[in-house]
């Protein structure tokens, strides 16, 4: 299928008032897109513009792209006429398999063949979506990370149906309007993203649960250890810093045996020599060839950009 | 035991050359303190004290205190010395506990009674530590998280033979001297942050291994997606937030059914009507009264801080 570049996208379709669709109405309202906002409800429209405004505080401050206005917003109930000119669309109505289902029934003639669908949905996987949809090809999900205007991240992975090509489509496609793609090639419940973020909420749950620590001591610890550094690298590459000269083998060998202590209740897999090779291998090759000096001052000058720009350089009272 | 005010606190001895040791010193001289560094050996001196200057970029960078001078540096293989005037210590001495049983041996008659003795230590209990001391009651830990001259958490806990009243007083100069200390009750290996951190990455090597996400993806999706957020609050605000108006109840009753999931292979404690409640409490008491539209907005503005300081204000390309 021969589809637009990515570059020559001007008329993106968003589906759904609630705030996952009116934060990617925003968003792409802000990139400088003409945007056509289906709700399902005339009632609607006062909460999703409430919505797209109070975004638009946070969009402005960001920096909005030339010509982006709010101006370009049309908002309509009529499913055909929302579709007709799309070059991208952003389905994100409830959570609802059957809705989504008729949604896409519907959207499989209404939108033009060769333009790619993208659910927001968290729960629902693009395989049950498209079951009934009559050009399942180019139908996708494209999960935001909430506020959808604000977090860079969108996780992108096909159906059974889904064409490869219309997956690499998307994560092309996000990447030139400026979110961060994470393209995966299987559907996982929970994605990447909020797997990783449930263990982390188990792992609290089961320390508050047994009387280790308090929610607001799990919340301390987190904001002054390291959140601050996950919001400049990945664990993965926290360690391969972490391990100086050493990178992440290093790291391995050294904290390789702890995994076995019982630091947590999430039981660890065995480090074997296959999967420590992969793990060394993809850290080295998300270094990019920096060493850890240089990966030290940029993650030590990030902490600082971030301690000063949120008001926490602190100083003795 | 009658201590000196955490306010009057002037001289600050650490002991150990390496990066906790070096960055502690680096971070109460920067705070303005008169610093005296014992280290074993006096070739040590060299390393110390380039450690030192490489922390003193990020701390000028952040800010130092009145007076603060690396002039006010005095560095001495003379234990007996070291400890002589000492209103703090801060021990940073190899993870060995034979070494570290035998300092707190010399240190119990060196330093002052009334003087609290706080270990970096990460691996070891102070109940291990303090066991040879013959004044055990004012030795506490004092974990930080590396950097120590960056990270804000300080995560503090006393051994059987600690004085409650020398852990709480550890706590009142943590947090006088800039840091934010977490005050436990109870010695738990990984403290509070290295196991919550330890179970996001254990999941992550189990991703990795089921070949359900790349290093890459991983580092990817916490760095565009949680990583930003927990700069700014941890992940029971998180939660408290995203529920919105209901707040952390909402959030439990919407997605505690989800704790069953198979999101990651940790599994999840039962939510109980108990653990409800302490978890809901915890996170009102956190909240401190601010309503879910006060902190949205703090967190969006954190947000936009971030990425602005980052560089990371994306824009169409």
């Amino acid at each position: 299928m021969a589809r637009k570049p990515v570059e020559d996208v001007r008329n993106i379709t968003t589906l759904g008032a609630g705030p996952i669709g009116a934060g990617w109405a925003a968003y792409f309202l802000a990139q400088g897109y003409d945007v056509t906002a289906w709700i399902f409800d005339g009632a609607e429209e006062e909460k999703l513009r409430g919505l797209i405004d109070a975004a638009w505080e946070s969009l402005e401050e960001l920096g909005l792209a030339e010509g982006a206005s709010r101006d370009r917003l049309t908002v309509t109930t009529d499913l055909a006429e929302a579709c007709a000119k799309a070059d991208f669309v952003q389905e994100s109505v409830p959570e609802n398999l059957a809705l989504k289902q008729s949604m896409y029934e519907k959207m499989g003639t209404l939108v033009p063949a060769d333009v790619v669908i993208s659910s927001s949905t968290s729960g629902l996987t693009m395989s049950q979506i498209q079951e009934t949809c009559s050009t399942p090809e180019r139908t996708v999900t494209g999960h935001p990370f909430n506020p959808p205007y604000l977090m860079p991240l969108v996780e992108i992975v096909g159906g059974k149906k889904s064409d490869p090509e219309a997956v690499a489509w998307a994560g092309r496609f996000y990447e030139h309007a400026g979110k961060a793609p994470l393209v995966m090639d299987k559907e996982v419940p929970g994605f990447v993203a909020t797997r990783l973020q449930e263990a982390i909420w188990r792992e609290a749950l089961h320390m508050i649960n047994a009387g280790e620590a308090t929610v607001e001591q799990i919340d301390t610890a987190i904001v002054n250890g390291p959140g601050p550094r996950w919001a400049i690298m990945g664990p993965c590459m926290v360690y391969h810093v972490g391990g100086g000269e050493g990178g992440m083998r290093y790291c391995l060998e050294q904290f390789g045996p702890a995994l076995n202590f019982p630091w947590t209740r999430l039981v660890a897999p065995e480090l074997t020599p296959e999967l420590t090779e992969v793990v060394v291998e993809g850290a080295e090759k998300a270094a990019g060839g920096q060493d850890f000096r240089t990966l030290t001052r940029e993650m030590n000058s990030g902490l600082v950009a971030i301690a000063k720009a949120l008001g926490k350089a602190r100083k003795k009272d």
